[in-house]
């Protein structure tokens, strides 16, 4: 999906939700246990019943990858599974380099054909070069991230003046399939700033619900002066019920979410 | 393996070695691709070949998640193959948080039972915690890598004077079972001043032979004043003939690159 079907998507559905797939064995409906694949039989019901409402989907390799080759198998058929007019993201957090990381973007947008991935800057432009050359793909570097230690590498203040998240944006805003991670939690000044050096950059933003993120902040300062944002929300929403009704309350709890942004946001 | 262990395993074998297994069913001798799992057909003829020599195996992932589901199975059967008595690196460079970063620790620690990981300092301590949690298991943060574009962030100045690499290397040296990737392209210079920031801490350095780093600097400037150092080497190793002689091939060149360690080190 390209940048310009994106917004398209986002101003039809109305939506800037974005779904993570952060799918546990642990908490998925136990009644679900009993089928042959319970990650994907869980991800398939999460999808059909948000899909009217979420913009993209985020899957989480870790969870994953926990589970060895079976989890892959799980991924490859939720990934499948996803509509393709949905945006796919791919939350792998990869950084290498060169060969290797022509072989994650080989795995990720090819063999698996996600939209997006998330990726590490630490190792400067070499990690992303292979990722970037795919066209109609798109590169999600994290910036400031919404964890408590964020802070250790991220807010460190360069000699010039800004900070580390700063020059991570300032320096690889181009070309244009490259979008940020940004915490909900972080300051509303940061959130603030990082706007003004990007007014025109997707931004992909966790941490709203459980991790303590303000969903209005996010709309107030991340989703202007243009709506171009990813708010993604998992266990607040694919856990809202372990019970039967789990897709029922899993897509009332999106429904409460996206009414928010369709307050906030003249779509 | 704890780390008086490896300490105790490369006194007694005389070797910093570490094999890289880049393993790509493009590069692997034609004759294996009759196999039923050429991949791990070859590892285990390398791995046979070269275990006297080598102190260290690591591997690579995005080769094997490069061909999905299948990949990861030849994954599986070569970790469970390196001997017991030889450490297993998991070139991963995962960053991820909390209930992920514990999922990627139980993948790898656990499911797969590598002895370390490679990991980005990007995101802060809450990305390593869980796995340096585990007793007898390693962290192996990127602090300085040996790509060309690594400056850009990595070679940052701080408003303090340090460049984000010692930054990293001075704020995460301790618990003892942090290591940090140090590339053998990086002047001598920075590696003399990494030495003098964490003259303890182990050290895992790619980059000698095709990406240019030189093993005698490597081994005077990084191998002191203790020989804490697993020096890799993958290409030059593993694919030093396509034809039927490529164990042989693979052993000639480990031995070779060992030999100069010997020359340079008193074990």
């Amino acid at each position: 999906m390209n940048r310009e079907e994106l917004i398209t998507s986002i101003y039809s559905k109305k939506s800037l939700l974005c779904i993570g797939l952060d799918t546990d064995l642990k908490k998925i409906p136990p009644m679900l246990l009993k089928e042959a694949d319970p990650i994907f039989s869980f991800n398939k019901a999460i999808i059909d019943a948000t899909k009217d409402l979420a913009t993209a989907y985020k899957i989480n390799f870790a969870f994953y990858e926990a589970l060895g080759s079976k989890g892959f198998e799980s991924l490859e058929k939720t990934i499948d599974y996803i509509p393709k007019d949905l945006f796919s993201i791919a939350d792998a957090k990869r950084s290498d380099i060169g060969n290797t990381s022509k072989m994650y973007a080989k795995s990720i947008f090819e063999h698996l054909n996600f939209d997006a991935v998330t990726l590490s800057p630490y190792m400067g432009r070499d990690a992303f070069d292979p990722f970037l050359s795919y066209k109609n793909k798109h590169v999600i570097l994290l910036a400031h991230t919404s964890n408590n230690s964020s802070s250790e590498i991220q807010n460190q203040k360069l000699s010039n003046g800004a900070f580390v998240f700063e020059h991570v944006i300032e320096h690889y805003k181009n070309p244009s399939n490259t979008m940020f991670v940004v915490g909900a939690t972080i300051p509303s000044s940061s959130q603030k700033k990082i706007r003004s050096i990007c007014k025109e950059s997707f931004l992909l933003v966790p941490g709203i619900g459980a991790q303590g993120g303000n969903l209005s902040d996010v709309l107030l300062h991340l989703a202007q002066p243009k709506p171009y944002v990813l708010i993604n929300s998992s266990r607040q929403i694919i856990y809202a019920s372990q019970k039967e009704d789990f897709t029922k309350a899993a897509h009332l709890e999106a429904e409460k979410l996206v009414k928010e942004m369709r307050t906030h946001i003249n779509f």
